[in-house]
């Protein structure tokens, strides 16, 4: 990389801070050596089933919330002007728009839902990765092997940040960490559809680590799912950036006062711990948990204690009180959500909608369902202890306990330790997770074009830049016309 | 502001969290209050400065520096594609781009010199809320006096902001300020241009409080100026998004576990002080500092204390070391600047520049200058110490001191208290701030268009949208025909 700046260093002033012998040029080398781990066996079954996952769920995020249009509807406003390029599909919403612009829509299509894989440490990890990779691969032409590699990169990095933060607990946490790790998730994964440098690779983390942020005060609004949108975004623009040598620390990941570190890792950043990258893949290990109902993983724990005493109670009316005793994740408590949106985050509104209905499912959550008088009625019975005996961390023991009293003075108790699909827990089998790609893709693609698209993402790494352009042309327009 | 949301807050199903009762709602209840408060007198004479300052300031940088022209040349790439419409003006850049664009680009040439004027407690609150208002104001057809007002609200907020984070000293900041208040303070200016209500400012503010971070590692690279930048961007999409109707919490400023005050300010939010907003301006009490020299503020010190050391050395060629004592800025201890950009935040090259060259201009921070040999044999002299028993505050009794030893053993000892221009010390005539001005502006403009430029801006509050379309397309073509 051949540098046009004045900034860049001058190696004759500063030979002893040159950027090879820092942790993050380590780190860039690690990550510049797993760039060539193949992609195969389980590797290349799991990468292929979150392509799948994050695409059909973007569909369905697309069509089923607002806030990916209007993100569409103000890039393509003269007033804004950021929406020219049309060098990326904008999947479910059958338009076209440039790169960053694009990658900002789809990620938020592809979270707002709150139906994408989680992680653990906590974070939300595919949509930045696969949102940004979608619209730069799209762009130059990338093979459905290249995006791959790409997304698994970027997951990868996010990951091991998330390993690096410590066992943190949820209320420790600052910042909602899609917005501190996914820029640099979806720097690297471009970086990697770039083909950078160990050099770039520093150079565009530095630059998205300067857009890192994101406040949890957002769940419940559009802006929650912007997060991940705009780490898509910002990290896409960091990797563009780089491209044309505008210059950022290359030692974002050392120690030093005021750093990375210092901002985002309240109990101490564990640097060294990023040159674990790809050894294995986080994908691979400890792997991740593919969401079966819509909403935040917090309230799959108090969903699957629902589901599990709704047979032991005769009649809803018969009930008195709900309790509750979860992990502290703050933002979980949410006794009277304000709307659809926000009912995704609430452990009383995702509680009694199992109660009420049977199922948590995509149309669980609209004004419609949250004002039904079954609902009030429950949710004005839900009493929620949140307790710090109890890890928020998944793997370290978490549990909700529910204990559902009954005008009789029964008392139904049920305890969830892990969600269905989540580490130690039951598996999806692929035939499942088939099914709630095609429920998701069905809320904008015809029977035919559902069918075809699950083909392509079973085989995507098969497909070249022609067959990426067209399986994502399919995923925008919801057509299988003209034939592909 | 009718809303199409379904996260919309629903009155019925919460009355007691309806936003008017927040605090954030009474402080932009204050806003929409303070936005009627005419600008006239003091204040008038104060906001015209400040917008020839920036827009003077910012010609200078798209004309020395990289950074804008990188910046540029990204939005235009098809790649890119973000920089369609060409509804802004590009300051010293001869072009158009977009809103969002428009205004990351001049963000970043309005701060990449370090030239532009200094708030107290720290922060770039110009650079953020100018440029944002010059892109959308352009843009919706505004007027000078409501460029003028809306540049004076949001630089309000932000100075009200970095009050409420008490009485912070600059190592204990984990942020770099522009960018966890510049964010909202282009939010803010964007929403008077908008015409906002008090619920759609606090909407545009939450939105914004998920786009602030930005890191101080980052200073001396070109990722610095691009947190101005950015925050200028940041906060116009936060006003657009709300525009149309992209929800958010409606509650930043207020007490919340996990919330922005506890992310962003480490000892503690005084929400309470942004009551205060407007009552008087900032930009009038206690004012700001006007930059004599474009270098980071913490460096004005060492330059003055050498410039007043520097007639009592007979001959550089005799110093055997220079002593520095300053506050502990934990960024300014530079004893190696990599480059140009990098020389504007160390103490040591600033320093060893004033007395090389017995001052410090638009032209030091080259790294031709750097590579000077009488610079590195001075650089190679100085030792610094940082100390916390100095305020990092300016106004709490920040100084430096030097101490100039030569080699048959005389001591020079000088002492900065106040750099010139600054809070308590000697002020900066009109006749010297426009010599400045004419200086910036002369690095793209010819003679008879500085005058014009100067002339249009000290009676900026008179001119209609088309005079400030002329005047802008002036300052971005840098020539006075077609004659306006």
């Amino acid at each position: 990389m051949t540098s046009t700046s004045l900034a860049t260093p001058a190696a004759s002033v500063t030979p002893d801070m040159a950027p090879a012998a820092s942790l993050t040029a380590r780190i860039c080398e690690r990550i510049v050596a797993a760039a060539q781990t193949p992609l195969e066996g389980d590797l290349l079954r799991a990468a292929r089933q979150l392509f799948l996952d994050g695409l059909a769920v973007a569909v369905a995020g697309a069509r089923l919330e607002h806030s990916p249009r209007l993100l569409l509807e103000h890039f393509k406003d003269p007033l804004t002007g950021s929406g020219s390029g049309a060098t990326a599909a904008v999947l479910g919403l059958d338009d076209r728009l440039g790169t960053i612009a694009a990658a900002m829509v789809n990620g938020a299509s592809m979270h707002v839902l709150d139906f994408e894989p989680m992680w653990v440490p906590a974070t939300h990890a595919l949509s930045p990765a696969l949102a940004a990779t979608l619209a730069l691969g799209e762009a130059i032409g990338a093979s459905g092997a290249q995006l791959l590699k790409a997304m698994v990169l970027g997951i990868e990095i996010q990951g091991r940040l998330r390993q690096a933060a410590g066992k943190l607990q949820s209320h420790q946490l600052k910042f909602h960490p899609p917005g501190f790790v996914g820029p640099i998730g979806a720097a690297v994964a471009c970086g990697y559809l770039l083909d950078f440098t160990a050099e770039q690779y520093a150079n565009a983390i530095g630059i998205a680590g300067s857009r890192c942020g994101s406040l949890f005060v957002n769940l419940g609004t559009m802006t929650k799912s912007s997060h991940c949108a705009y780490a898509a975004a910002a990290g896409l623009e960091a990797a563009l950036l780089t491209r044309r040598c505008f210059t950022a620390t290359q030692t974002l990941f050392d120690e030093a006062p005021q750093s990375y570190g210092d901002a985002f890792f309240p109990v101490g950043f564990q640097g060294e711990r990023l040159l674990e990258f790809g050894r294995p893949f986080r994908v691979l290990d400890p792997g991740y948990a593919i969401k079966v109902f819509p909403a935040k993983f917090t309230t799959h724990y108090a969903i699957t204690a629902a589901l599990l005493a709704r047979p032991q109670i005769p009649d809803l009316a018969a009930v008195k009180q709900i309790r509750m005793r979860a992990a502290d994740v703050p933002s979980s408590d949410r006794p009277h959500p304000k709307g659809g949106l926000d009912g995704k985050f609430s452990l009383q509104y995702t509680a009694a909608a199992a109660l009420v209905d049977g199922q948590v499912g995509l149309s669980t959550f609209t004004d419609e369902m949250l004002a039904r008088p079954a609902m009030q009625s429950l949710l004005g019975k839900m009493q929620v202890t949140l307790s710090r005996d109890i890890p928020s961390i998944y793997t370290e023991g978490r549990y909700l306990e529910m204990e559902v009293e009954l005008d009789d003075g029964t008392v139904v108790c049920t305890r969830c330790d892990r969600p269905r699909g989540s580490w130690g827990a039951e598996p999806i089998t692929e035939q499942e997770h088939h099914a709630k790609a095609r429920d998701c893709l069905a809320t904008w693609l015809d029977a035919a074009a559902v069918e075809h698209c699950v083909a392509a993402c079973d085989r995507i790494e098969q497909l070249d830049s022609r067959g990426v352009a067209e399986l994502l042309a399919l995923a925008s327009s919801g057509r299988l016309d003209p034939p592909v």
